[in-house]
């Protein structure tokens, strides 16, 4: 495993650790926002950042060069907390030729402000800022290579990993020096580059994560990982960034490069759809509300079940019920209400009390569910814990029958790409049977939405989506990563 | 009117102003919580103040007693905000034998520190703390007559009128000071008085808001605004509070005594049910959300529409958009996606940015809408200025009709009694027809559900409701506020 | 003893309490500051309060008004603590008309935050916002006079009476409201009230607070407790307020009219020459550096002493030992270092580091005190409690001989006008012979300047001055305080 | 000039920028502390820093280890605030084996957050912390060697290239990398490395700053830029570290080898005794109060003048004050009084308000010094401004006659070493004689010490004293730094 290469002790904390709140949810892994020379660049990307909240609650950041020098502030916590209206403005005042931003939930790294992106460094060349969306799996053997030459890091993200690279000399002296760096760069990267004159944005050759292209209305360009911050920032959107593309925004307006081909077989994140995403976002090509109303669809196809009412776990099982509900013909009926203010903070309670802080999250009426058999539509289940909290909650309310219907499948491995779902161990799926799972979470009935089923629900060829998380099937080898650019060369030839 | 009687100035401000944000939506008015002595009393207040934090975003507060002193923790903004773990920590060690608390939205008195409750005082009997949910008509004249006599007052709410009139020897020396006071007040009042040896909950004779009783699970007396806290906390329901009634929670139980007949015509407050409580609660002895859905329901009947889809507006609108569906056998689509992380603080937008901010609160999913005849369900209009921009959104994502749908009537009529609807004419329905409201939203048809349709939908008799906001058939004559307690003198000549 | 008279409760705390230190130095109170109709007058009245932070440093307030309405803003901590930018900004903006601030020590009302002051209220008349520097030995009874008539209190600071009786028609239906409420007064009170249309100062017709009376270049009136504040905001010394006198500053210029003639005998703090005011200030018409300087001069004549160096207590001893040197012709040599980075907060130390939190305060550098016969010089003892520890560290850098010499007698009796010395249990002179001290304080010999020797370096008549605190003589019956103003009827005849 | 060797662009900044306010003091720089394996070692090196808090206010650190892994914590500001009771819990938490600590005053790399230490960074052996106070010459050209190879910068501080020396194979591959790292580095270096099983501190060959060894009475070892620290935390002052030595602080107790051998002519920093360090320090073998005392002395046999009374600057003035009034027989005498409550924050004023603002800080006493011929005197003069502006307070509160002596030789050169003067062009003895700046001061006579009479005051030989900022005669060549050991090499032939 690739965790398994890290070097005796790289685990700087130069803050007091934030510990995240454990929870059921998967982690999502970070949003990336850059446009060139906008007079109210700074002000956008805090807009941009905002509508990509979900992405990433961890830490938020912003870096802005005025053509000469490059400034970043970066903060833990959201958006709104991170930049105050004095912190926007200086640095507003500090330069809009360029701005990059970032919204971080941490995947490698562990959540330290240390970690917060854009990730600001100074090399022979000047400076650069990155902020990075994705995951790599030879991060660890590169900072070992790097180590030993002599290098020092003082983060444990693997973004620092490849400002390393860029500096080095074999990539630094060759013709396209992020081209060189990005082919030797081994899992998922969406990433924007911010330089002095200009941002250089790239997108993996698996096309694991989003990026796509907008422009304002005045014509700047902009980059983004999912269309709703284009939609929010008042850009049209233009297209998706390749696989395996930099696209350059600049004074000169876009240009585009390849650094390497598209990957003979895609890696599309399905759970984008299923889960991280915003609704209104078009990912991949394809909008994420009415996919998952399609899998909810699959669902009622595969897994049918006489019932009162559809009722989505709110909110993230709501498309996917409507979409059971049509399809099923059985009314659509909410019947849990969620508490809106109840947000990462929370005093430290006692057993008592944090009986009482699951029912602050939710609260089920019961003059609905009583004496009803329910069908409960939920995007996935993770570790099991809380669905199981909140299963007890239904049945103390009065129903008659639960019968759960999981728009994916059930998450057996984890992912090395981006999303952090937990440890192996804690993936209640991981060595346990669907009846198994029923059975602790204590429900009527239980359905996966099949894989088969979830991909037809979605608009591409279904290899080119990765679904290592439900099957174990890894686009690349994260066993035996490497540092150089193998990947191309035994495959490709070309590079 | 009677905010003119005030008097010559009386708006001592002990802070610098903090301003809400204009908004569309109707203000709501204060949630009153209170246990007695339970170990964990003040642990438990701010969870049953959490769980009603939908009912004020301005302030909250928590007044303790350790049957000696009473200590008071008040602030601006959310729970979790104004109470950090070491506030919560400090108040718990101050007290647990009675605890009161408060959420507030101002209504009278305006947006400033001074305000917030609950309002601790001394006077000649020891230390009282009062968190009252509602307003008063007659603050203004009580306020006079005090001031002439030479009282002070260093805050511009109503609540301070209550504890004047406790100290004053005319109530203070009869056999009841608290019903004595309590008969002199006209208007809305659930409220909590916390003396070092009991809480006094009441509700006025007219029964506007609500107020409950119950009981937690090892046997501790609480009052709470909504059941949707008791549920939180754990504690059982047992019963309204009355109107008219004062309910006592000490070390003998709960014992309840009456300070005034129930008013001849209850006064209950129909837009609780419309907008204010969460839907998971018991109001007026009704769920609400199912409430809301029957609305939804008598909307469909009275004006049924072809249509594509039937769409909330979230989250207001989705219980009745499910009501009009089911009813109008109309698909439910969501097609209108939230940003869950808008809150209240925002970095002050130029122009452009200003239309940024309104698309970041709602994205249409133009996938859903496009070319599509939409009933957009939602529950009121007040003001209609985001309203029209909203459709405005939808319009541009590609509907190709937009039917609103209001699950109430018109709103033509200021409130006097605890929410705080804007002024008469920042009202969009004050002198405006239906269809002049339709050609300012720029919508195909608009529809206001009936008075009758509403009051259908409700559990009591029709007149038991206070429904002015809509008719202007006030309960109590609010243009000639009185002193005295004659409405109880004259009308029922008994107290 | 006035503090006996409370009412059975009278402690509202809105606020958690802050706690203040214990520390051996008697805690000063109050400074008192106003301007009227200074363009900057929100920012001259900070840097007038900060120049008299010595007075006070629990609390901070400023209360200025646009001619309409009276805004005030307190807080707990220093003047630049209290007063960011953005809040001056705030009240700048809010009004210049007329501007009172005030620094303050807790004496009577504790170190609560609802005590901080400027206190605002609204009565009958309008909104009237008060600084006071002084105590009231009637206050209990008077607020016990008000609480039988029903009134309320919030704080539990004697200032708050100041304002009821001014709203009482007893005092607001005279001819001028403000004197005759000021003749109701026992006490000391050096106050400023802040009316729309004009500033009130006044002093006790005892004497016993300082105030002055100043002119900007720019001719605006000015009044403070300290002549430092003029000098600092660059204002002319014109005169003292008199004892008994009532000065307006208002768009008339400076007028004057008295509410009761000089008490017959005046009473002075000597206390403000020994150890409260600025060594810049003229207090009572005399300089107070060279006041001290002169009480050194004297106690070299009482209490001669072989000695190798006459050394100063830093920072209160510095002026007198110089006197005592010049006097004594033994050399002066400074030998003890102070940190000047120890504020007020620190961290809760073990009983090891607390040992260390003491050196970390004072310095003593052995080079200097090596088998040397010192004569340490300082102000005043209270408690005594750190002087002992001070002695011993003195001791341990080598000291040979320790002769301390104290700048003024031993204090026996409480203050009751405006001096918070500790109970009278806690006063180490209280009950205790000066050998008994100097065996407490564990060194070779110890003399306190008596009475006469201290009174001979002040500038007016020895009875002129209060001496209480050396000779329990107190200027007017603290065990039998009246809410009438008998003091004046019976002594005088006259008002 | 060193400076001119930096790279194109080497000034990230990860925070917006906190800007120093223009001073006319020196900027003292940075103190170093350290504790091995002390039970309350976190809590006892904020004591440590707390107590060398006048070498260094813009930042402060502490960095833990546990054995295991080590832990950073810095912030800007003062040592209290960095430091909440929480922050130092954590840091207590996680680690007490080892801890070092910093107080920071930048002199390299600016004013700027990211600069803050102990700098913490990882590297192919794991993690080391490092404070350091001083300055290197050839830390750009070592950068810029680094920077050639692909290292990265993410601080501009000079601090950071020791630890890429560290970190390169050059050093790290050697029997002692710690000891060849310190060989590469030319000027001025007290520095304290935090490993997980030791702290490794040295002191540059030259012995520009100081650094002291010590003991806790329960036997843990302790480092400290000056024996106050040690005197504050209790522990007992053992020695200095020599020139060219390393000590280890370990379980094994203190071991100490060389890195290089003493230069062969010292440079002892004798502005530590002028001006830096703390009166109670004993810097360099002798105690810094008692030097000033012997300047002043000094002082007034080289410039004797007629006056009334020799009076100090305060604070920095008193000691040499003291001196030159007893060897010259004149009066000794105050009248400056500095206000103690005034800080680094201060809100903007304008024009007129600077100037009460400068009087804020100091108060003359008209009283003592009209018509008096006054012997002024001061530490040092850098840029003359504010001396300007307290001279012309002094004259317009009435002295007669002002002369001014100045307790060392005129300040023309800038130091490299570890002192931040200001530019060449802001030293006010820069190209001007003494009686231009005398003319500039506008005072009666000025006379700086000689430079022979300062170095008459040391303990040891003249040559072994840096004293380049008066005289230009800079230890090593500070035109050509180089990234070899040469100095060693040519010099001494021998590592």
């Amino acid at each position: 495993m690739p965790n398994d290469l890290a070097l005796p002790v790289l685990d700087p904390r130069r803050q007091p650790i934030v510990r995240a709140p454990a929870t059921d949810a998967p982690k999502e892994k970070c949003g990336v926002f850059g446009i060139w020379n906008h007079p109210r660049g700074a002000h956008f990307t805090y807009l941009g950042l905002f509508a990509q909240q979900h992405r990433g609650q961890e830490s938020a950041g912003i870096a802005v060069t005025d053509r000469n020098q490059i400034i970043a502030h970066t903060g833990m916590g959201l958006v709104p907390d991170v930049f105050t209206p004095k912190v926007l403005a200086e640095l507003a005042q500090s330069g809009h030729a360029g701005v990059i931003g970032h919204n971080r939930y941490s995947t490698s790294g562990g959540s330290q402000s240390c970690n917060a992106q854009p990730l600001l460094e100074s090399f022979i060349d000047g400076q650069v800022a990155v902020a990075h969306n994705g995951n790599l799996i030879n991060a660890d053997a590169l900072r070992h290579l790097f180590a030993e030459r002599g290098h020092l890091f003082h983060t444990t993200s693997d973004t620092e990993v490849m400002i390393h690279l860029l500096a080095a000399p074999e990539q630094r002296l060759t013709a396209d020096p992020i081209a060189a760096t990005l082919r030797r760069l081994q899992g998922a990267f969406s990433v924007a580059f911010l330089f002095s004159d200009r941002i250089e944005a790239a997108r993996d050759p698996w096309g694991w994560r989003p990026l796509v292209l907008g422009e304002m209305p005045t014509g700047e360009p902009v980059v983004a990982s999912e269309t709703v911050s284009l939609d929010v920032v008042g850009a049209k959107f233009i297209r998706e960034v390749e696989p395996g593309e930099i696209v350059t925004l600049s004074d000169d307006g876009v240009t585009s490069r390849r650094f390497a081909p598209e990957a003979p077989q895609l890696a599309r994140c399905v759970f984008e759809h299923v889960y991280f995403a915003n609704p209104a976002s078009i990912v991949f090509g394809q909008n994420v509300l009415t996919a998952r109303e399609a899998m909810g669809a699959a669902l009622a196809r595969e897994a049918p079940v006489k019932a009162d009412y559809v009722m989505p776990m709110p909110d993230s099982g709501r498309s996917a019920a409507n979409g059971y509900a049509s399809e099923s013909g059985i009314p659509y009926r909410e019947g849990i209400v969620p508490n809106r203010y109840v947000g990462r903070t929370f005093i430290k309670p006692t057993q008592e009390e944090r009986a009482a802080a699951v029912r602050l999250k939710l609260n089920v009426v019961s003059e609905i569910v009583n004496d009803k058999k329910l069908i409960i539509v939920d995007d996935s289940i993770v570790r099991g814990t809380t669905t199981r909290v909140k299963m007890k909650q239904i049945r103390e309310a009065g129903a008659a029958e639960i019968h759960v219907r999981i728009s994916c499948p059930p998450i057996k491995h984890p992912c090395y790409f981006g999303v952090d779902f937990a440890t192996r161990e804690q993936l209640i799926a991981h060595e346990r049977s669907v009846e198994e799972i029923r059975a602790y979470l204590e429900v009527d009935s239980l359905h996966f939405l099949s894989l088969d089923g979830l991909l037809s629900t979605m608009k591409h060829d279904q290899p080119s989506y990765c679904t290592a998380c439900y099957s174990g099937d890894y686009r690349i080898d994260v066993e035996h990563p490497t540092t150089e650019q193998v990947v191309y060369k035994e495959q490709l030839g070309m590079f």
